[in-house]
């Protein structure tokens, strides 16, 4: 099984990197953007494990007891099969 | 419009952060984790774009000259409405 993990900064929470790339995209003539916000994506193997549901519980505790930081983060995945 | 980003290193490219994850991962008795990769999610909201083929245009544009460095990176994006 695999899963893609997407973690994005609660909205509110300042983000110095997405204003960085805002601004050099500006820079670089792109005058449409409003806003960007950087996260970070976590592509997940897992083996022996044969049903979804066993897989999505792994990889929420994965989320809650390291991947994410619950001040400031949330997070959503997908699982896919092999 | 608004656009998600997904920027993941190319298969071959080492990843030592991704490494650092798994093995975290395992210390903390994940022991069905293969493998892990980690890359950037970068969400973009646009302004003054009404068509759906402008704003991916323009997307693409910005990962090509900014966002992924070709060498070691791919990305896919999906553009969604307001």
């Amino acid at each position: 099984m695999r899963a893609r993990i997407i973690i994005t900064l609660k909205k509110g929470v300042l983000d110095p990197q997405g204003k960085a790339v805002k601004e050099a995209l500006e820079n670089l003539g792109f005058d449409q953007v409003k806003g960007v916000r950087v996260g970070k994506v976590i592509d997940v193997t897992l083996d022996g494990i044969r049903e979804r549901e066993e897989a999505e519980r792994t990889v929420e505790e994965m989320c809650r007891r390291l991947l994410a930081n619950p001040v400031i983060e949330e997070f959503t995945y997908e699982v896919m099969g092999d």
